[in-house]
């Protein structure tokens, strides 16, 4: 068995002795007799994972206890219509940034239900970038200011968040757990868990107790945060295998050191950058330079024959995944917390040889 | 390391095969160089296998090029405001039989939805039963019947489906893909999978084309099962690793023979209901005998003392689970497709050695 080199945007690479562990215990998960696939989530030995995750995930993140974290299901596509159904109550505004292609459905959903400012839209702006702070038209009495922190698509990420009066809420996807930031300034954080956390089919929300709480009554049991606060996210059947590779990835997050695994991904990204501003511009960067991703590096090739030579012949040296979102074309490299550094260093190798033979 | 039987209700047992399967190939899937839990949804080897899926979910159930088959997130419990959001319109109402726990939180999400006539309450008798054809209250022009196919917490079940003018809805969480149904007769059929499917973290739903085109366009964009047939249930990243694991299991179906598959169910239930009722009375089944469920065996012991006893010593035994639901006390045998008869034998003989030494 040969492991390539996996840069997709996600489903994404898991550190390989995350695999290595669930596949050893497969069959028999601690001496259970049977499968985590087919524990039942009231077990004890599933509980254990349960409470793990959850706990990891306070301890990394530096989640207080005014915040629930809950794990649930639909990804951030659910959570877009969630978050305001829950948060955004009649005669409240909320403000929406629009960063681009995910920021913009999350605000289609959120207009479905509630008052919704565009504090400021860059969304089809090419280069690609997030807004800076001093053009945001913010509401004032805002009921929260909602951000995409990183644009998985276009490769654009907000390097700092804003400062404002109204709590944050941020759709974390495709960074959390990649850098640090101030849980405090956010009423509600959610993240699908295919990048930086596990896999598919898990979605993780962090959100304060009191916001929560001022959600109507008459919504959706599913889709009251209450409900799964009340339930410690076992209201129904929750989806453990992935909450078990939750568990086993965050467990790999804390044995590497979260800050090391945060200057690492800073590396990583700077390595790549690197390459693509000294290849006297035939690699051209998508993003702002301010803005630029240190998860979704987006760069383009002086023709559009020249990507697809590029994606095919990374692809045939063992890159996989390169090829940019079908929406806007390019090479994207999706480098996250289990990617691994030599493969960055891979790449770039690759990339200069490309240029020279093609060049 | 010793198998156990698992008699948990949901998750519940998977057949060994499928675990050595994904076992075998967790880390490298089919010589990708990843494992299928790094998949891309959108590459080719992901792609097959969620076509395999479907297509075996419509050879296996006989399910027409008029329905969709879906793959989602969040379970039966999300279901339960997804059909009334999609299927039952202003001016419309809706009728649904109250056969238990589950139907009952059916209707709860229903009635906040739009108007809901209850055609039958039955859902607190004891014994525990579903209602009969001819109890049923029906609303001339009712936009369907809903149905719970079979109640997993009291282990009653429908053993044929009413016939009405409207198309039926059936949550068949706990018996899809257990016995023969004539889908034509439904408009929409849902299934958490963690019984007969495969893993938690992905919920089955089979809705009619037309039906389906009717919901409302303003509905939350995950919430429209429009979305999700327009897809290929691809709008968002799905739950693939159990996805993965239902086109495992549906191969193993398909192995074991669909029909002879069902018929070891009935064959099952009937050797576990005959030690019931030979005990002299000493088990007591809890469910009408008519409508007794072949995949929940629910029954009593004399006393909540040898009940306890019942279920230390079957643990210590090697037969997990068999606690009934701590809403109901007693004792549940949850013998799904995956369970293997010699499971059943087995625990037929402990039961008649339990009562020779407690009786």
């Amino acid at each position: 068995m040969s492991r390539i080199y996996n840069f997709n945007a996600g489903p994404a690479v898991l550190p390989l002795e995350v695999l290595q562990t669930a596949q050893a215990e497969l069959i028999d998960f601690q001496n259970t007799g049977m499968s985590i696939l087919e524990s039942s989530h009231r077990a004890k030995a599933y509980e254990a994972i349960h409470e793990e995750a959850i706990a990891s995930l306070r301890e990394l993140l530096g989640i207080s206890d005014d915040y629930a974290v809950l794990l649930l299901q639909g990804g951030a596509s659910t959570q877009f219509s969630m978050v305001p159904m829950n948060l955004l109550l009649p005669g409240e505004t909320a403000d929406y940034t629009n960063s681009g292609a995910w920021a913009s459905k999350a605000i289609k959903e959120a207009q479905k239900v509630g008052a919704v400012n565009v504090a400021a839209n860059c969304g089809k702006d090419i280069p690609t970038r997030v807004p800076s702070p001093a053009e945001l038209k913010l509401t004032p009495g805002a009921k929260y200011l909602h951000v995409t922190s990183n644009e998985t698509i276009s490769g654009a990420q907000w390097k700092t968040f804003p400062e404002v009066a109204c709590p944050l809420v941020a759709d974390m996807s495709s960074d959390i757990l990649s850098r640090p930031f101030d849980m405090s300034k956010f009423g509600l954080v959610y993240a699908g868990a295919q990048k930086n956390l596990g896999p598919s089919g898990l979605t993780v929300v962090i959100v304060r107790k009191d916001l929560a709480a001022q959600a109507p009554e008459n919504l959706p049991t599913m889709m009251r945060y209450a409900t799964h606060i009340e339930e410690n996210s076992l209201y129904n059947t929750p989806p453990c295998f992935s909450i078990y590779i939750l568990a086993l990835v965050l467990r790999w997050v804390k044995k590497q050191g979260r800050d090391a695994l945060y200057r690492q991904n800073a590396e990583k990204a700077a390595r790549l950058y690197a390459a693509i501003d000294g290849s006297e511009g035939w690699y051209r960067g998508t993003a702002v330079k301010e803005f630029r991703s240190d998860m979704n590096v987006t760069f383009r090739l002086p023709t559009e024959e020249l990507e697809a030579s590029f994606v095919s012949q990374a692809t045939k040296a063992g890159f996989n995944g390169l090829k940019g979102h079908r929406s806007v074309g390019g090479i994207r490299a999706s480098i996250y917390n289990a990617f691994p550094p030599q493969g960055v260093a891979d790449l770039v190798a690759f990339m200069a040889d490309f240029k020279k033979a093609n060049g």
